[in-house]
């Protein structure tokens, strides 16, 4: 891989995700070589992704360079690769342009969609993890309706115009509300010939609340939201299979859709090479101890959405989301810190500053410690959290600049097909 | 296709680019039904592909969606689908979604890249007419210099980091002027493990001075530009054949190059259909008179790009630029309106306005009718008229952000490849 053997220890960093990035920021200025490997040449800020998919934004304002986040730091590499294999007893991981040495080595890999095993349904139905799977989306929405109009089979029709979005949590609220925006605002003037009234969309949640992990007035609050903007939601239910025409569930309801959504379960993204005995089954997470070390492993560490650290409050490992994953990965570069100059080491004791959801315009619910609420201010919360934690001043006026342009003319104006989506059927 | 037989006479547009969209402005509001046809759902700002391509702007800033350029507008349809052939004999248009009858129409398809049969070429060189080849250039020059990273191989590294674009018109003045900045403000940080100075712009043009159509002094600054920013250029120099890995020439210099952007030649989009001597061979454009009306045919117009209309100052006709296609448009969409009252039509002459081409940043060379300037304040007019043609406040805004921010942080910020791009070879 071209990169130079010092006399410093090396940190191999795998991923430039939130917990990937607060690692090597933590690293920065030391004696040692960090050295950063990542699929994607950028980092995604993955809570915006449903607004690249409807829309609200272009994918370049939730997208930053790594190079440019590391570019000046002495000793930093980075590499576009992807992580084959790691080789713990050779210290060495293997990748698509060859082998690596590391001394400490961090996977954050983060998460994948979960399809639970149904085959089918990973055929035919769309994810939202990554930037070009937004766009996707994006691109079959708008192909739906510009297909829509040229039918005249009223069943055809209507199952172009059914989206089926399958999992509550806050990637599927929000997407739901999202659609329920464009239904409202943009879609009827953009096909004045087509009856937008005759759009579903349908969300549906296997268990009895929305929003599972958030307060119970939240959930009900976002179930509100979400039915004043004509969004069904469906309680109960759980999606058994689509093949590509058909939703069918455990209930008596089916569902006759072109477009099926599936927001109900990531898993971490693991790497071969490891005991099997790390690896927590179906969840897919690394099992770590509260230093963040891989089971068996003394210099191997998983943070982030592939890190599954038990504690009294989270027995089955912190929440796949944003803050674990950054506390987790600032926490490691001050304990790796430690280790090599033989500090004592700090646990990791997860600091839960809330969770929020936007439902739409006005429109969310908000979670802080002591304080919950929902509605306008919550709104503006979450508007102006997502912002600032968004990273680069460009992104940050991007988006802002987007959201009044959005709010002021109820618009979403990046509805685009930039690359047409080929079905997978 | 759907659309409702009115009583109205039927206009259908092919393509929504600056000559179409222009006409389909003035036969808004008026007792006829207007049908715009269009490969893509946006209308493209197409003088600033490069700008994409060099990741100094995002693809949706420089796109516009056609629906809402239309949506206000009653008895408007616009239909996403390539046109397969004309069929004059009845009227009828043919697309990949079923027929549509029409009593005008309107052919404003655009040009494409002319590769003047080198079939060679044509497979290993990248092209710049459309928002996803300008995304695969950006993700091919970024793909470049991680794949230089890893090879010690002098010879290889070189031939990734040598640029080559062929043609000396404005798209390859401002494209090379585009990288040489790279080349300066940005890959040295962001690759401080390359030797950047090792690479290689060069643009090649077969005659003897760039931007052909402009004036003398326009030509000579714009390579003295070129020159101060480390650009080769080649004059009086054919490229005879690109095998992917070799670019030969006429003369004796042959160039060892990883990417080839050909930037030498553009012909009108024709579609099937028309009588043959209605094309004009090797520009393939269609022969109109005064009145845009394709040769041997009353209802059938040709405007912009594809269209040749022969007059005293341009025998060959109008250069393949915005402003002959907005104001045959235009003009076009005022005689229609004429001939439906029965009433005398204008014949088109061109007012040309003047041209303009940016080579960097303060850098840029401007021709008006009676005056000629260069350098700083030429570059502001040429920001300023770019940014008041950009269609949208949203993409105006967006776009003066970047410029801004680009301009006082020395920056291009959207340097992701958000798609790989899969090299033909």
């Amino acid at each position: 891989m071209n990169i130079p053997q010092t006399s410093f220890p090396r940190v191999v960093i795998i991923g430039g995700g939130f917990a990937g990035l607060a690692a090597a920021k933590g690293l920065e200025k030391q004696e040692l070589q960090v050295v950063l490997v990542d699929k994607h040449n950028y980092h995604t800020f993955q809570p915006l992704l449903y607004q690249v998919a409807t829309g609200g934004l272009e994918p370049d304002s939730i997208a930053f360079p790594l190079r440019k986040l590391l570019n000046d730091v002495e000793n930093f590499y980075f590499r576009l690769t992807e992580v084959v294999k790691i080789h713990p007893d050779k210290n060495t991981i293997e990748t698509t342009i060859g082998f690596l040495e590391y001394d400490e080595l961090i996977i954050a890999s983060g998460s994948t969609t979960n399809f639970f095993g149904n085959t089918n349904i990973e055929k035919f139905a769309m994810e939202m993890k990554s930037i070009p799977q937004s766009l996707n989306i994006r691109s079959l929405i708008i192909e739906n309706f510009e297909e829509a109009l040229l039918t005249s089979n009223i069943e055809e029709r209507n199952a172009l115009m059914n989206f089926i979005i399958v999992g509550g949590g806050p990637t599927g609220v929000e997407l739901a509300g999202a659609l329920a925006e464009m239904k409202k605002g943009i879609l009827p003037k953009d096909y004045p010939d087509l009856d937008i009234r005759q759009m579903q969309i349908n969300l549906i949640q296997s268990s009895e609340c929305l929003l599972k992990g958030m307060s119970e007035e939240a959930s009900e609050k976002a179930e509100d939201f979400l039915i004043s903007l004509g969004v069904n939601v469906w309680k109960n239910l759980r999606v058994l299979n689509y093949d590509g025409k058909l939703v069918t569930t455990n209930g008596i309801d089916h569902f006759r859709a072109e477009t099926v959504i599936w927001a109900a379960g990531v898993q971490g993204e693991t790497i071969a090479g490891l005991e099997a005995n790390c690896i927590i089954e179906r969840a897919e997470r690394f099992k770590v101890n509260e230093f963040s070390q891989v089971a068996n492993y003394k210099n191997i560490y998983a943070i982030g959405d592939v890190a599954s650290m038990a504690s009294d409050k989270y027995p089955k490992g912190h929440p796949m989301m944003a803050q674990p994953a950054i506390q987790q990965g600032k926490l490691l570069a001050q304990n790796i810190l430690a280790k090599l100059s033989n500090k004592i080491q700090t646990p990791f004791v997860y600091n839960d500053k809330g969770s929020m959801a936007t439902i739409g315009r006005n429109k969310a619910v908000v979670d802080l410690n002591k304080w919950k609420f929902q509605g306008v201010f919550a709104w503006f919360v979450w508007m102006f959290v997502h912002l600032f934690s968004l990273i680069g001043f460009r992104n940050k006026s991007i988006v802002f600049l987007n959201w009044v342009y959005n709010y002021i003319r109820f618009d979403r104006e990046t509805r685009l097909i930039i690359r047409p989506f080929k079905r997978k059927k």
